[in-house]
């Protein structure tokens, strides 16, 4: 069996926190790390202030395999994480030849200001990350991976990283509709369930989407045995539950 | 000048992390809290598990003056948010009665199972925070707000427990479209306009969404003043650069 590969990702920017700006990547990383068996286990969203971004980094980045981050790596004075990763490591930064080349396919040499070397500061021992949408790079120092804010970049650059990392085996898993079955009612019976199979993780959900309360019941495992045993317990429980609900309904 | 307000806000559930759930609340949160006057500070995102929902509460709690948890108080063996929270501070759990008498105006005596009644265990010396969606209460515990994770009742929540919470001067916030003009064209006089400024905080922010790059600078300070006159600062910055980049387009 693989090794279990964990991940944080780590979301750096005041118009986060500020409400301004809607984040967009958590989700979209959440979903990608599952399906190449990586597992999230933490996320952080942090302002634009250099100690609070070098002090999550380090405590992250020595409790996970991998540390993402998003956002700050853009040409204006706001844009702090290189210079910010490049302390949390102690190592020096300075502009690295292949970020100016892959400037240069965008940006004609006499427009090439000092804002926009900027982006070509890469922390000391880092490797490059690409992206064929703003060519900017971002970089992968150690365990840390450092990516642009804005969706599509960061998209491509999470593609680009993605060979280099180690995997590990994906996490499976299957949403069951409980429908309007009330939590309250089988809760007793799926934490049984849940006890059973320690290998799997079972969760209930309810949405309230629609004026009406509706729950979903999801079941995650590594094993496909598990998880197909667990389902067949939850799905006989609900219909259990259902036939008997109707039964009273009925009387 | 009135104090200074922050706050962080925790996420608790697995379902966020593994992506099967995106969201919703924390720009919710982010929005409402800079309309009371409130900083948002910092956002954390842990699985479903006492000992990370214990060491983030308390790190959380100690640093900023409010905390806002959401998800896990519901009543499946998942939810295991009101005994961390117990936990966290020490302190008893037990059932409690007006809670009880809340959910009693939506659930029949008879239909009161252990299950549901685990809704009604909150840790001792917290007050409820009550909500009309769901009648299940939240509870705040001395600087600690525990709500819902469905959206609509984690609103009505929020509504609930505002008018007992300190609040301080409302940040403001003005956008400035700079439209096509690049970042790194403006970021060095930027970054002059934002050393002028200390009590203003300037963001430049592209975005990407129609296959196009176009940016918005913000402009955030509590003080009128300095924030209508740094936005005319930059104002004029960009107008100047734009009409020096037409000129140079011309010729």
């Amino acid at each position: 069996m693989s090794a279990t590969i964990t991940a944080a990702v780590l979301v750096i920017g005041d118009e986060i926190l500020s409400g301004r700006t809607k984040d967009k990547n958590i989700g979209y990383i959440a979903d990608y790390l599952m399906q190449i068996g990586i597992d999230l286990c933490e996320v952080r969203i942090v302002p634009d202030i250099e100690a609070e971004i070098v002090a999550s980094v380090n405590a992250l980045r020595a409790r996970y395999t991998y540390v993402f981050t998003t956002g700050g790596i853009g040409p204006t004075h706001d844009d702090i994480t290189a210079d910010s990763i490049a302390r949390a490591f102690g190592v020096g930064i300075s502009e690295h030849p292949r970020a100016i080349e892959l400037l240069l396919t965008r940006i004609r040499p006499e427009d090439l200001n000092e804002a926009r070397r900027r982006m070509a500061r890469i922390p000391h021992g880092a490797e490059l990350v690409e992206n064929r949408v703003s060519t900017a790079p971002g970089f992968m120092i150690d365990n840390v991976i450092v990516m642009a804010g804005v969706p599509s970049i960061m998209q491509a650059m999470l593609d680009n990283v993605t060979p280099r990392l180690q995997t590990g085996a994906k996490m499976l898993l299957e949403t069951i509709e409980a429908g309007q079955l009330p939590e309250g009612l089988y809760a007793a019976d799926l934490s049984a369930i849940a006890e059973k199979y320690p290998n799997a993780s079972i969760g209930s959900y309810p949405s309230f989407a629609t004026g009406a309360f509706r729950n979903q019941i999801v079941v995650r495992s590594k094993d496909r045995g598990v998880l197909d045993a667990a389902c067949a317990d939850v799905r006989a429980m609900l219909a259990r539950l259902t036939e008997a609900r109707a039964k009273t309904q009925r009387t």
